[in-house]
Protein backbone atom coordinates (compact mmCIF):
# COMPACT_ATOMS: atom_id res chain seq x y z
CA UNK A 1 0.00 0.00 0.00
CA UNK A 2 2.77 2.00 1.00
CA UNK A 3 4.89 1.71 -2.35
CA UNK A 4 1.44 1.96 -4.25
CA UNK A 5 0.69 5.07 -3.14
CA UNK A 6 4.31 6.56 -3.13
CA UNK A 7 4.63 5.59 -6.35
CA UNK A 8 0.87 7.27 -7.80
CA UNK A 9 1.01 10.29 -10.14
CA UNK A 10 -2.69 11.64 -8.98
CA UNK A 11 -4.53 11.22 -6.05
CA UNK A 12 -8.80 11.80 -4.99
CA UNK A 13 -8.83 14.54 -2.16
CA UNK A 14 -12.40 14.05 -0.28
CA UNK A 15 -13.03 16.90 2.52
CA UNK A 16 -16.09 18.05 4.06
CA UNK A 17 -17.13 21.34 5.42
CA UNK A 18 -18.97 21.67 8.75
CA UNK A 19 -22.54 20.87 6.95
CA UNK A 20 -21.58 17.63 6.09
CA UNK A 21 -21.51 18.12 2.30
CA UNK A 22 -18.62 16.07 0.78
CA UNK A 23 -16.05 18.10 -1.80
CA UNK A 24 -13.74 16.18 -4.08
CA UNK A 25 -10.74 17.41 -5.87
CA UNK A 26 -7.64 15.57 -8.05
CA UNK A 27 -4.16 16.21 -6.07
CA UNK A 28 -1.09 16.02 -7.02
CA UNK A 29 1.06 14.92 -3.71
CA UNK A 30 4.33 13.33 -1.95
CA UNK A 31 4.36 11.72 0.90
CA UNK A 32 7.27 12.57 3.42
CA UNK A 33 7.23 9.62 6.23
CA UNK A 34 3.76 9.60 7.70
CA UNK A 35 2.54 12.76 6.17
CA UNK A 36 1.21 13.46 2.61
CA UNK A 37 1.83 16.78 1.13
CA UNK A 38 -0.20 19.21 -1.52
CA UNK A 39 0.15 22.19 -2.53
CA UNK A 40 -2.15 24.81 -4.08
CA UNK A 41 -1.13 25.74 -7.17
CA UNK A 42 -1.85 29.16 -7.92
CA UNK A 43 -2.52 31.47 -4.33
CA UNK A 44 -5.62 32.33 -3.83
CA UNK A 45 -6.64 35.39 -2.49
CA UNK A 46 -7.46 34.46 0.99
CA UNK A 47 -6.52 31.05 2.57
CA UNK A 48 -10.15 30.30 3.13
CA UNK A 49 -11.03 30.82 -0.52
CA UNK A 50 -10.88 27.81 -1.86
CA UNK A 51 -13.88 24.98 -0.82
CA UNK A 52 -11.09 22.25 -0.02
CA UNK A 53 -9.01 24.90 2.53
CA UNK A 54 -12.59 25.78 3.84
CA UNK A 55 -13.58 22.96 4.85
CA UNK A 56 -10.36 21.47 6.11
CA UNK A 57 -10.46 24.77 8.38
CA UNK A 58 -13.83 23.90 9.31
CA UNK A 59 -13.20 20.10 9.90
CA UNK A 60 -10.06 18.34 9.45
CA UNK A 61 -10.86 14.94 8.49
CA UNK A 62 -10.14 13.76 5.17
CA UNK A 63 -9.71 10.83 2.94
CA UNK A 64 -7.44 10.38 -0.11
CA UNK A 65 -7.51 7.79 -2.45
CA UNK A 66 -5.13 6.49 -4.65
CA UNK A 67 -6.08 3.84 -7.28
CA UNK A 68 -5.73 2.38 -10.76
CA UNK A 69 -8.21 1.81 -13.29
CA UNK A 70 -8.39 -0.43 -16.60
CA UNK A 71 -10.91 -1.94 -18.46
CA UNK A 72 -9.31 -5.57 -17.60
CA UNK A 73 -11.72 -5.24 -14.20
CA UNK A 74 -9.30 -8.13 -12.52
CA UNK A 75 -6.87 -5.61 -12.37
CA UNK A 76 -8.42 -2.70 -10.20
CA UNK A 77 -6.88 -1.75 -7.07
CA UNK A 78 -6.97 1.14 -4.62
CA UNK A 79 -5.48 2.66 -1.60
CA UNK A 80 -6.97 4.68 0.79
CA UNK A 81 -5.68 7.37 3.80
CA UNK A 82 -7.79 8.51 6.17
CA UNK A 83 -6.18 11.50 8.16
CA UNK A 84 -6.82 14.96 9.58
CA UNK A 85 -5.74 17.86 7.04
CA UNK A 86 -4.05 21.32 8.68
CA UNK A 87 -2.55 24.07 6.53
CA UNK A 88 0.95 24.43 6.78
CA UNK A 89 2.19 27.77 8.47
CA UNK A 90 5.79 26.74 9.15
CA UNK A 91 7.86 28.33 7.60
CA UNK A 92 10.48 25.53 7.17
CA UNK A 93 7.95 23.08 6.73
CA UNK A 94 6.39 24.46 4.00
CA UNK A 95 9.99 24.80 2.04
CA UNK A 96 10.81 21.24 2.95
CA UNK A 97 7.04 20.13 1.73
CA UNK A 98 7.62 22.21 -1.48
CA UNK A 99 11.01 20.56 -1.75
CA UNK A 100 9.29 17.10 -1.56
CA UNK A 101 6.73 17.77 -3.73
CA UNK A 102 9.38 19.68 -6.46
CA UNK A 103 11.52 16.16 -6.75
CA UNK A 104 8.55 14.34 -6.85
CA UNK A 105 6.95 16.49 -9.70
CA UNK A 106 9.43 17.93 -11.84
CA UNK A 107 6.12 20.41 -13.15
CA UNK A 108 7.27 22.27 -9.68
CA UNK A 109 10.75 22.61 -10.49
CA UNK A 110 10.07 25.68 -12.44
CA UNK A 111 7.08 26.71 -11.03
CA UNK A 112 7.68 26.13 -7.29
CA UNK A 113 3.69 26.57 -6.07
CA UNK A 114 3.09 29.72 -3.94
CA UNK A 115 1.00 27.46 -1.49
CA UNK A 116 -0.44 27.34 0.59
CA UNK A 117 0.74 24.23 1.24
CA UNK A 118 -1.40 21.04 3.04
CA UNK A 119 -0.20 18.69 5.19
CA UNK A 120 -2.29 15.53 6.06
CA UNK A 121 -1.46 12.98 8.46
CA UNK A 122 -1.56 9.08 7.72
CA UNK A 123 -3.62 7.96 10.60
CA UNK A 124 -4.85 5.21 8.57
CA UNK A 125 -4.18 3.39 5.43
CA UNK A 126 -6.21 0.65 4.19
CA UNK A 127 -6.21 -0.64 0.67
CA UNK A 128 -7.94 -3.79 -1.82
CA UNK A 129 -6.72 -5.56 -5.29
CA UNK A 130 -9.01 -7.07 -7.34
CA UNK A 131 -6.20 -9.60 -8.27
CA UNK B 1 -19.10 18.81 -19.47
CA UNK B 2 -21.95 16.64 -20.32
CA UNK B 3 -20.09 15.07 -22.51
CA UNK B 4 -16.34 14.58 -20.74
CA UNK B 5 -18.78 12.90 -17.97
CA UNK B 6 -20.81 10.49 -20.03
CA UNK B 7 -17.69 9.40 -21.78
CA UNK B 8 -15.76 8.56 -18.72
CA UNK B 9 -15.11 4.87 -17.79
CA UNK B 10 -14.57 5.36 -13.94
CA UNK B 11 -15.23 8.21 -11.53
CA UNK B 12 -14.84 8.81 -7.91
CA UNK B 13 -17.51 9.42 -5.34
CA UNK B 14 -17.40 11.23 -2.16
CA UNK B 15 -19.75 10.80 0.94
CA UNK B 16 -19.42 11.99 4.36
CA UNK B 17 -21.75 10.50 7.29
CA UNK B 18 -23.49 12.19 10.12
CA UNK B 19 -20.21 13.09 11.55
CA UNK B 20 -19.00 14.48 8.35
CA UNK B 21 -16.02 12.31 8.13
CA UNK B 22 -15.54 12.06 4.89
CA UNK B 23 -14.89 8.68 2.25
CA UNK B 24 -13.73 7.78 -0.79
CA UNK B 25 -14.28 5.34 -3.27
CA UNK B 26 -13.94 4.64 -7.41
CA UNK B 27 -16.97 3.91 -8.88
CA UNK B 28 -18.04 3.03 -12.66
CA UNK B 29 -21.18 4.50 -13.73
CA UNK B 30 -23.81 5.46 -16.41
CA UNK B 31 -25.75 8.44 -16.83
CA UNK B 32 -29.33 8.60 -17.68
CA UNK B 33 -30.89 11.57 -17.92
CA UNK B 34 -29.81 13.88 -14.85
CA UNK B 35 -29.45 10.83 -12.90
CA UNK B 36 -26.35 9.34 -12.38
CA UNK B 37 -26.47 5.47 -11.64
CA UNK B 38 -23.79 3.24 -10.30
CA UNK B 39 -24.43 -0.32 -8.71
CA UNK B 40 -22.37 -2.28 -5.71
CA UNK B 41 -20.68 -5.53 -7.23
CA UNK B 42 -21.06 -7.52 -4.38
CA UNK B 43 -23.93 -7.26 -2.62
CA UNK B 44 -23.40 -6.77 1.21
CA UNK B 45 -25.48 -8.75 3.55
CA UNK B 46 -27.04 -5.77 4.73
CA UNK B 47 -27.41 -1.89 2.68
CA UNK B 48 -25.95 -0.37 5.43
CA UNK B 49 -22.54 -2.06 5.83
CA UNK B 50 -20.76 -0.50 2.91
CA UNK B 51 -19.64 2.89 4.29
CA UNK B 52 -20.63 4.76 1.38
CA UNK B 53 -24.16 3.26 1.62
CA UNK B 54 -24.15 3.92 5.53
CA UNK B 55 -23.08 7.18 4.73
CA UNK B 56 -25.47 7.80 1.99
CA UNK B 57 -28.02 6.91 4.21
CA UNK B 58 -27.24 9.11 6.64
CA UNK B 59 -26.25 12.28 4.76
CA UNK B 60 -27.41 12.10 0.86
CA UNK B 61 -25.06 14.95 -0.16
CA UNK B 62 -22.26 13.20 -2.69
CA UNK B 63 -19.81 14.39 -5.01
CA UNK B 64 -19.10 12.71 -8.48
CA UNK B 65 -15.51 13.47 -10.00
CA UNK B 66 -14.50 12.55 -13.25
CA UNK B 67 -10.86 13.86 -14.30
CA UNK B 68 -8.17 13.63 -16.43
CA UNK B 69 -4.77 13.14 -15.79
CA UNK B 70 -1.60 13.12 -17.59
CA UNK B 71 2.14 14.36 -17.13
CA UNK B 72 1.66 17.30 -19.45
CA UNK B 73 -0.33 19.61 -16.70
CA UNK B 74 -1.40 21.58 -19.61
CA UNK B 75 -4.05 18.71 -20.92
CA UNK B 76 -6.06 18.35 -17.48
CA UNK B 77 -9.41 18.80 -16.94
CA UNK B 78 -12.09 17.40 -14.09
CA UNK B 79 -16.11 17.69 -14.09
CA UNK B 80 -17.96 17.38 -10.97
CA UNK B 81 -20.92 16.31 -10.05
CA UNK B 82 -22.89 17.61 -6.83
CA UNK B 83 -26.25 16.40 -5.81
CA UNK B 84 -28.28 14.00 -3.80
CA UNK B 85 -27.87 10.11 -3.44
CA UNK B 86 -30.76 7.47 -3.05
CA UNK B 87 -30.51 4.08 -2.77
CA UNK B 88 -32.82 2.65 -5.35
CA UNK B 89 -35.70 0.30 -4.32
CA UNK B 90 -37.92 0.68 -7.17
CA UNK B 91 -37.45 -2.49 -9.01
CA UNK B 92 -38.25 -0.97 -12.33
CA UNK B 93 -36.44 1.68 -11.87
CA UNK B 94 -33.30 -0.84 -10.57
CA UNK B 95 -33.90 -2.90 -14.09
CA UNK B 96 -33.31 0.01 -15.98
CA UNK B 97 -30.34 1.37 -14.34
CA UNK B 98 -28.85 -2.01 -14.76
CA UNK B 99 -29.51 -2.15 -18.29
CA UNK B 100 -27.83 0.86 -18.50
CA UNK B 101 -24.97 0.53 -16.93
CA UNK B 102 -24.61 -2.82 -18.74
CA UNK B 103 -25.20 -0.71 -22.02
CA UNK B 104 -22.13 1.15 -20.93
CA UNK B 105 -19.60 -1.68 -19.37
CA UNK B 106 -19.23 -4.23 -21.15
CA UNK B 107 -17.83 -6.31 -17.73
CA UNK B 108 -21.77 -6.13 -16.96
CA UNK B 109 -23.57 -8.03 -19.44
CA UNK B 110 -22.16 -11.13 -18.39
CA UNK B 111 -21.65 -10.37 -14.50
CA UNK B 112 -25.63 -8.23 -13.64
CA UNK B 113 -24.16 -6.46 -10.31
CA UNK B 114 -26.54 -7.27 -7.50
CA UNK B 115 -27.20 -4.21 -6.39
CA UNK B 116 -28.01 -2.59 -4.54
CA UNK B 117 -27.81 0.63 -7.32
CA UNK B 118 -27.82 3.91 -6.23
CA UNK B 119 -29.46 6.73 -8.02
CA UNK B 120 -27.63 10.39 -7.76
CA UNK B 121 -29.71 13.33 -9.09
CA UNK B 122 -27.04 16.01 -10.71
CA UNK B 123 -27.88 19.14 -9.47
CA UNK B 124 -25.27 20.80 -9.76
CA UNK B 125 -22.12 20.68 -12.74
CA UNK B 126 -18.81 22.32 -12.21
CA UNK B 127 -15.88 22.11 -14.94
CA UNK B 128 -12.45 23.30 -15.14
CA UNK B 129 -9.82 22.66 -18.37
CA UNK B 130 -6.12 23.90 -18.11
CA UNK B 131 -6.22 23.95 -21.65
Amino acid sequence: MRERLADARVAHLATAGADARPHLVAITFAVDGDTLYFAVDAKPKRTTELQRLKNIAANPAVAVLVDHYEEDWSKLWWVRVDGNARIVTDHAEMQRALDVLADRHPQYRDARPAGPVVAISIDRMSGWSSA
